[in-house]
């Protein structure tokens, strides 16, 4: 039987801004990562999308972001909300709260580069 | 472009104990499936164990549970709480809350009956 490995999303979390966002795997699983982001502020620069190869799920779990996805309109996220960007689902963060640190879990399925699933 | 999918973990809650968690996926992608599960007081029988052969990382959202791993003590969990279950990892909800609704996500990974990863 293998451990199991725990840890919360709402530890270690910075007391001010950062100059970047950080990123943390906290599993990588044949065929899947999960990732905590950490944001103070940061967004997408002007005109950069992500446009993706694989399918990607995200869960704000704490503070505000507003999310711009290819063709609509500005989503507003707030804790618990979750989206789910199927492959090249063009998409940006036009903003994060600045008051405090926004956490999002992130689950990448079929990342390329990632383990491969055992099908 | 495939449109995005959008929810909240916090929306359509009980306001009362139900007989039974609610389960609903929201996300079935290659080799994994994601999943809301809402407890209102609800644990696992006495005696009974998951024993998945599939991986299993479970977020506590909102509420609270206790958590047992065979072997190990039992873990109590609050929001932003996250575990990763190993395939075979024995494990069991020994309480949820009782005051109201506990949330959880729960990313399964190479679950049978899934769909197949590409690879």
């Amino acid at each position: 039987m293998s451990d199991a490995l725990v840890g919360s999303l709402l530890e270690g979390l910075p007391a001010s801004p950062q100059p970047e966002e950080l990123f943390t795997t906290l599993a990588a699983l044949p065929g899947v990562r999960i990732e905590r982001i950490v944001s103070t502020g940061q967004s997408s620069p002007d005109g950069f999308w992500y446009d993706q190869e694989w399918d990607e799920f995200v869960l704000l779990v704490a503070g505000s972001a507003t999310l711009q996805v290819d063709g609509e309109g500005d989503r507003p996220l707030s804790p618990g909300d979750w989206v789910l960007l199927p492959a090249r689902t063009r998409h940006r963060v036009a903003a994060t709260a600045a008051g405090g640190p926004t956490v999002w879990l992130a689950v990448h399925a079929g990342e390329p580069g990632g383990t491969t699933g055992s099908g």
